[in-house]
Order: structure tokens, then C-alpha cells, then sequence
């Protein structure tokens, strides 16, 4: 799977996105990254790539033309290759929509900087306008990053452990139960002692009860959700 | 302000916060960055920081010693500086909660990695467990860099027009109207005429309008939510 990533930044999404798991498994050849600098494309003399918003208004809006014609040099003849706008303005990225890109060839990312980019070359280019929250952040390339990572840990042969992917939270609609590695002891706390007693199916019923608990503590919305629909309507 | 960032990663951290807007803050003096590498704190000799999950499963976990102790290196006598551990296992973090902890002098962040880490680290040293959404990634120090840019940019001094970080999306419970730059005309596009009209009135007018349709189409909820703040309940 290929992830192009459009943005003024191409240093800082590089670096990353060569560090840890991702870099990992560009080496290894199951996903590959290509980030194009923006800028590099714009015909102003100067390199200007954003100009000021027309109707008045603070801050600056990048221009439709560096950031069309960036556009232009990934897209193949003929086929049009998903893009991603970016943006508070969108729809909130979730586990699902990560699932369902994943099984894409290629993404395109377009990450805005300033106040925002020229509509005209939004509406030419963007399939899809997402959010990674509902917050404020200087640019799109952390937004754009953390959407490659969810996408990208998904394609088989990024985790080294299939299972990892699987059965992490989310998956089955709770939070994930807590975690203890050795030392038993530590600062005197021991570890639960049914993680301890070689029972599996004691081990999974009190990791389900913790899931449940935490869920229903932590995240009322998606306990209400899970029990809704794992409720069985018998006598 | 000053933020402390326990990781793995390191590196990645510093050149994602060393780049950009949050960089140039930085080296203004508004706000100042320290990266810890937990790794530096294990007693390990191998300098091994994780081991397997105790109850068995996939994964590895992040042992409680070396992060108590890297956690311990940024503590100040007497008090306790507010330890964010970024996971899916929290709450979703908000504008609002941005917000409130841009009012902080200090803030730790806490990246896990691995499966997770030991729950009884996390009990003596995590004041807010918090998720930037919901979806899973490979690690941390995403999540945590896309908290530090959404809390640093409301620092004073960090952007440089200060209207911006008060005009965008969010503040006022709506999306942002579309934006234009030059030139007027691109890709037989036209600038919207109300926007070079030099009304104001109109100008403010349109964008209320367009904020309001592109909220109601593409955040039902947040319009939902906005206009049953701003009716007015008179005859």
C-alpha cells in the first residue's frame, strides 16, 4: 500500500514516519511513503504558496495552484486515486473508516497549513474530507500522520504479531482490560492473582469484567453501545 | 509553559516539535519542549523497558520501573505536575480540554507502546488518562504531539495573529465558511461575488450562512447542538 502525503512540511512527516513500526515496515517493503513538498510546485517567483483570503479575515490561505498541480504529479492516467482532505470541516475519522482504507492501493493526503486552502482546488481534488477530532491544530500533518498510522498498522505484515491487530480496543467494542508485566511485585503492588493461576477461562472472564467495568466508567457512550447490541432478547 | 514527554521515540519526538509553528515558539521562548527517553531510566542491563503480559496474550508490555523512574526525573519536590498517559482507554480529548490545560504551567505526557503498560505505574503517576479518538494506533507519541500542538497554540505569544486562534473552527460550536485566495479566476472558477463586494455586513452574512449549511451537511451533530444553544425562546 502507497500513502503520498502533499504538504509545505516534508521534513517533519519524513522523520516520522521513518521512526518506530511505520519505518519498520517501509523497510520491509509492505507499505511505502512518498512525500511531496508543495512549494516545489508554485509558479511564484518568490515560492509563495498562500496569499491572503478574499472577503477579509485573518491569516493566510494556501493558493489552489501549487497545491493542484502537487495533486496532479501522483495521479495516474485514467484512475483517480483517493484523497484526503485534512480538516476540522469533516467527518470524524473512526476505527471503521481506517478498516475500510485500508484495503486501498494508494492514498493521497492533503495537508493544509494557515487558515485553510483555496475551496476551488478542494472541490477539484478532495473524495474524502476527514477529522481526526474535535480540536484545533496548527496544520494537517500530525492529523495526516496519526491517519496513515491507524490505516497503515492494519495492512498485513506491518505488525509483527497478527493478533496484535485484532485484539486491541475497539475491535469488540470495549476498552482494553489492564495490563501487568514483571516484576510480580512492584512498589508493593502484586499482580491480580487470577492472572497468575494458569485458569484460562477464569483469565478471560476476569479480563471481560475489567473491559466491561472500565468501559462503563470510562466511556458510558460505547458501554451503552456494546450492551445494546450484545443484549440477547430470550426468555 | 513546558511540556515533558516520556518516550521511546525520542527522536521523532523532538523533530516533530522542533518543526513548524510549535518550533518557532520554542525558540521564542512561549513555550519550551523536553523529551525524556524512558530508556535511559531502566535497571536493566540488556536496558530491556517491556516484558510479557502476565494472564498470556500478544504483545508486549512496558514494565513499571523504568517509567516510574523517567517520570520521577521531570517531578518537582512537593508538587505534582498533571501526567497525561495518552490511550485509547480514555477519555476523547476536546477543544475544551485543550483549553483548560493550556491554563497549566507544566504538563507531562506519558507515550505507551507495545500492548500497553503496567497498569500499576500507571495508578501511581497518571492524573488523565486520555484519547484523541477512536481508533487504534501503533504508539504514543502521535497522539501526544497532536495534544501538545491543539494546547500550545493557545499559549500567548505562540501564534502570531492572535485573532486566529480565536475566529477558527470550533470556538463558536460551527465549521469554518470556505475560503479564497488569488487570483479571482482559477480553472474557469470564480470567486463567490459577495466576497469582493467590500460589504461587510454581507460579507459576515454569507459566511454565517455557509458555516450553518456545511455544519447541518456534514456534522448534523454539532448543528443539532448549536441551535439548540442559540434559540431564542420569545413570541
Amino acid at each position: 500500500m502507497k500513502f503520498h502525503i502533499l504538504t509545505l512540511f516534508p521534513d517533519m512527516v519524513d522523520t516520522c514516519l521513518q521512526t518506530s513500526i511505520l519505518g519498520r515496515a517501509a523497510d520491509n517493503g509492505c507499505i511505502s511513503f512518498h512525500t511531496v513538498n508543495i512549494r516545489d510546485y508554485t509558479l511564484d517567483k518568490h515560492k509563495k504558496v498562500d496569499d491572503y483570503t478574499y472577503g477579509g479575515g485573518a491569516g493566510m490561505v494556501m493558493q489552489a495552484q501549487p497545491v493542484y498541480d502537487a495533486w496532479k504529479s501522483v495521479q495516474k492516467d485514467g484512475e483517480r486515486i483517493r484523497t484526503v482532505y485534512v480538516t476540522p470541516q469533516g467527518r470524524t475519522f473512526t476505527q471503521e473508516i481506517a478498516r475500510e482504507m485500508a484495503g486501498e492501493e494508494e492514498l493521497i493526503f492533503l495537508c493544509g497549513h494557515y487558515e485553510g486552502v483555496d475551496e476551488r482546488v478542494l472541490e477539484e481534488t478532495v473524495t474524502d474530507y476527514i477529522s481526526i477530532g474535535d480540536y484545533v491544530l496548527t496544520g494537517g500533518e500530525l492529523p495526516a500522520m496519526v491517519m496513515v498510522d491507524a490505516i497503515a498498522r492494519l495492512v498485513p505484515g506491518v505488525l509483527h504479531n497478527a493478533e496484535s491487530a485484532q485484539t486491541e480496543s475497539f475491535q469488540n467494542g470495549l476498552l482494553e482490560y489492564p495490563q501487568y508485566s514483571r516484576p510480580f511485585c512492584w512498589n508493593g503492588k502484586e499482580v491480580p492473582e487470577v492472572l497468575v493461576s494458569g485458569d484460562h477461562k477464569k483469565i478471560e472472564k476476569w479480563r471481560q469484567e475489567q473491559s466491561m467495568a472500565r468501559t462503563k466508567e470510562r466511556r458510558p457512550d460505547l458501554y451503552e453501545k456494546y450492551i445494546s447490541e450484545n443484549t440477547c432478547i430470550c426468555k
